[in-house]
């Protein structure tokens, strides 16, 4: 039996432990074929049915309509920053909706190829506008968004609604952690690390409509259009990549699907959230409440030294990867689909232990 | 004790049984941590040593010096293909040899960055330029040229000299092969999944005096100097790519570095290249002898059903990979670096038993 952390890590990030179980057991012969699924033609019959798999299970998590492709891309979700603007902007005007850190680099990323109008959330970092708070332009070619903030801890508890506008949303630390209503957005990116397998795999779900606007602007790999065309595959894909996918799809089936892990995760959330805000003081959450990330809960103790004493001791206990991202400190629990019940226990037992001691 | 075929695929390639059985063992807990290495940080100190050391063994192997990046990206080499002239033509001229596919495929996709002067080997897609008898365009940005044509089976025999133009190299699918001498490139980039690792990452290995000339051209991860200037770390990187390159190449120093496989890889390729030539015709090489790949032996038998039985048959004998690129056909035998000899020799009795019944 081999002893496993509990894994904070905001991404990549904790996996679920019977995918890692069966990706082992398999990683010599897949399938009985003799050869790794890493070692074959992304042509062969045997990858291609990986593939679909991923594909199908996305879309049936998802709920995702035929008028939608789902595509598994390389780069991560900052090569979208770029390709989002290279393919769908051409010279016309888009709006960025700027919560955090992440939405702000897409922002940066976007200029040159267009206008980009910036709207900053209220409290920049710790909050989310209101439904319907938001006014775009007329004839944006679309709105960018971030549907969570990972560095930041700050989520939208609602679907973006664009009232005509395309939304274009970064779902990179959210997808698949709750339903959501997929006929608000002409396209998701989420690169796959926090909540859909390993790094190295960006998942694209574009709606058609949306899609052909962008045909003749780009070529290659930097075109949407060929991975559409081309069944995800106009070069080789990160097989590997794509396989965990399809076992993590599969897990999160068995786990009822995204409306079984919403509860699951919504409980996970209201426990550390709950410990924070009934300590006195002690810990003090970053996010306004109504803005609070279910994935990644950031939190300070009363000083920096605190902060990474608080990380030190937890790491001697198993929990590991709670410091915060560099460029803002303190604490980030990350609590993905994939990590535990237990492990929020461990931690929530910690911070009383921590507290009790250093008070 | 699993059963192992024996894998001509041309790229996702076979992998050193060793590797696979490494990182089998460490997949749910990484030196001890707790986690898979899938599940860390990339910024953790873990990955890091990763990293580093996947880094320093590829720099040991090739011998590159210190002026010299060695970086880690995505996208394949067909993101390259973009990112080439997006980051080094900027209006100029560059000169693309093509001498088959994927050489084709770069010029095409160069085209619209600045002047493009293409150069058709004599017999394309089946021949290699001799060494001198190039001509290149005075104050060209760079030449571009493919060392080896995984889909045409033909490869350079040398280093090719730029004579004072930079030479850009795609070295996918004969990279770590063979001694190389690497100053006489400014630029190498190859798509792991040949011989260095799983599919979804990149090595580039650029000089730093021509990566300076790339300065502003481009931004976020479509620029080379974004990773230069982060450790390969702009953003998160394919993490079990990197580290699986870091247990292939541990695994190639061991085997002798790259003078020792050279050795090996030539003598598996003579003994394919002897029995086509020594089949009475009834095997036939696609490439003119002077250009014949050591790592894609491509043959044709004397009909199109006659192809597919042998792929067939080879198939039932436990040799899997063996069909030729769909857009040219007849038979590919890729003999990267982790294939082993005695694949070689069970290839060549299902040749001479193949002949003997159909001939």
């Amino acid at each position: 039996m081999i002893d496993r952390a509990f894994n904070f890590y905001s991404g990549p990030a904790v996996l679920p432990t019977p995918v890692l179980v069966q990706a082992r057991d398999e990683i010599l012969s897949f399938n009985g074929c003799g050869t790794s699924i890493m070692e074959i033609s992304h042509r062969s019959d045997e990858f291609i049915a990986v593939l679909q798999s991923a594909e199908e299970r996305l879309r049936s998590l998802l709920q995702v309509p035929g008028s939608y492709r789902v595509l598994f891309l390389q780069g991560g979700a900052s090569l979208q920053f770029s390709m989002v603007p290279m393919n769908f902007l051409g010279g016309g005007t888009a709006d960025y909706v700027v919560t955090g850190t992440w939405s702000e680099k897409a922002s940066v990323l976007a200029t040159g190829f267009g206008t980009i109008n910036i709207t900053r959330s209220r409290g920049y970092r710790s909050s989310i506008p209101d439904p319907g708070e938001l006014r775009f332009t007329q004839n944006a070619r679309y709105v960018h968004y971030a549907s969570n903030e990972t560095i930041d801890g700050v989520e939208f508890p609602y679907d973006l609604d664009g009232e005509g506008t395309p939304v274009v949303c970064d779902a990179s630390s959210n997808i698949l952690s709750r339903p959501i209503d997929i006929e608000k957005y002409s396209l998701i990116y989420a690169g796959a690390q926090k909540n859909i397998g390993p790094s190295g795999v960006t998942v694209v779900i574009v709606r058609d409509e949306f899609l052909e606007t962008s045909r003749g602007k780009q070529k290659g790999v930097l075109s949407y259009a060929s991975f559409a065309d081309n069944a995800s595959m106009p070069n080789t894909p990160n097989t590997w990549g794509i396989y965990i996918i399809d076992l993590v799809c599969a897990w999160l089936q068995e786990q009822g699907g995204v409306e079984g892990i919403a509860k699951i995760n919504e409980n996970k959330a209201k426990l550390l959230y709950a410990a924070i805000d009934n300590s006195d003081g002690f810990y003090t959450g970053t996010a306004e409440p109504a803005a609070r990330s279910r994935m990644n809960v950031t939190f300070r103790l009363p000083s920096e030294e605190l902060d990474s004493n608080f990380c030190r001791d937890a790491a001697a206990k198993g929990l590991v990867g709670l410091k915060g991202h560099r460029s803002v400190g303190g604490i980030r629990a990350s609590i993905y689909n994939a990590f535990p019940i237990e492990g929020v226990e461990r931690l929530l037992e910690h911070m009383h232990d921590f507290a009790s001691k250093n008070r």
